[in-house]
């Protein structure tokens, strides 16, 4: 049986004193370099793999410090304060002795408290009523994902008509495959550059860095399966070069289970 | 003259190799240790003052490993890697050797271009017009700064009635002083935890961690003076012992100068 590519993508070889030995994978390729998400997804996998790990993944921090280059990179992950139910890590992946990402990370033993989820998931159409985003279509990795959009697509006219940046996206793996908090990392990333949609123009644009908080613990993850999760995004403010990006990602059910922000480089 | 308490604070004793030392601060403290946001300024003011500084802020992610004793501190501030126009940095705050912030932060020097804020200033009641909040009277930081209802106000009745976490707030240091980077990062943190508004019930918490992406120019914090800021904060999820809240902030005049995310632990 093949390997699902995120699993391969997510194939860290173990070395000593808390690094390990990763490779850019061709399915999660985008136009220069890597996806973003799949970077992110890898340091998180470091994390989950780390033997003196407390807790699960409470958030990530990751700074997109240069262009990820097709091929090896080392990944270093180390426990700077360990208290009794958080964990605050440092992270950083380099390739030929030089940093292209450096994060922290928290993560925590969770006990059941008063919850509730403020921000209620968005009553749309199931995704098997919804079509097939063109986004799917643009780039290597985005064909590894299946993205049913409900509202706020990739712009199918590119005439710089200016409009609300929020998009509403059913998304999961493509082949589907169960959730983890390395495959959620990587799902909260998967929105399209909002300027594209606030523009209607096409612009050079990169990542500089983003954080995911998950609000979900392990089972809720575990409870959403292989299914598709409904995602929203949007930004507050395009200035000067640079545009933010926050979205939510609920389960099928309702179960809010991460949130992520996101800082962009636009170039115009 | 007497110093502001605020430059008081942010005075830092340079030392070799990119590392200053501190003293908390009475003016800011808060139950345990300083607020938050005034350690979080003084990460942020290391990085005004590092002599290799690269452009301006344009992200600062804090973790609160530990908390902050009163007295002395030790500041690092550490360029990781400088590009054309963007530099990320490593930070951190020790007492005793201990880890007790850690941090990384991006600078970019910013271009004009094409801008537009999308999220805008909700249109309230000037300073001038709306009560002090009860907030002011809580804790010792408080009364470092004005702060002006505008919805939400911390809880007259805690009947545990459960309601929408989100607050309008006018704010600014008291005694008013022009903005800086530092400041802007302090006031990010300024909302009362979400969770005393949605429930009502008082319960213990601590920040975990926070980000503040800023959206303004140094021009555009001058231009702000000393004015109040307008700020809104609000919950998307409180969820077995974290909740997230996200903030935004503008200038009197609309300019939307931060948003910021952070991370709260709480009990129960």
């Amino acid at each position: 049986m093949a390997w699902h590519p995120l699993d391969q993508a997510l194939q860290l070889q173990t070395l000593p004193d808390g690094q390990w030995l990763g490779q850019t994978s061709a399915a999660y390729a985008n136009m220069v370099g890597p996806y973003g998400g799949i970077s992110a997804a890898q340091l998180c996998q470091a994390l989950l793999l780390h033997p003196q790990r407390l807790g699960d993944p409470l958030s990530l921090t990751v700074n997109f410090c240069a262009p990820v280059a097709d091929g090896a990179f080392l990944i270093t992950a180390r426990p700077l304060r360990t208290n009794r139910s958080t964990q605050h890590w440092w992270l950083e992946m380099q390739q030929d002795g030089q940093t292209v990402l450096s994060g922290t990370a928290v993560t925590a033993v969770r006990r059941t408290t008063w919850s509730v989820d403020e921000a209620a998931m968005p009553e749309v159409a199931p995704p098997e009523q919804c079509p097939h985003s063109d986004a799917e279509a643009t780039l290597a990795f985005a064909r590894s994902f299946e993205i049913r959009s409900v509202s706020g697509d990739w712009p199918s006219v590119w005439d710089g008509r200016e409009s609300a940046s929020q998009s509403r996206i059913w998304l999961r793996d493509k082949p589907a495959r169960p959730l983890d908090y390395a495959s959620l990392t990587s799902l909260a990333d998967l929105f399209f550059p909002r300027i594209y949609l606030r523009r209607a123009t096409l612009v050079p644009i990169g990542t500089v860095l983003m954080t995911v908080y998950f609000h979900g613990r392990a089972e809720h993850l575990v409870q959403s399966g292989d299914d598709f999760l409904l995602g929203q995004a949007y930004a507050h403010a395009f200035r000067d070069g640079f545009f933010d990006q926050s979205s939510q990602l609920w389960s099928r059910t309702g179960v809010l289970l991460a949130s992520s922000h996101q800082v962009v480089y636009y170039k115009q």
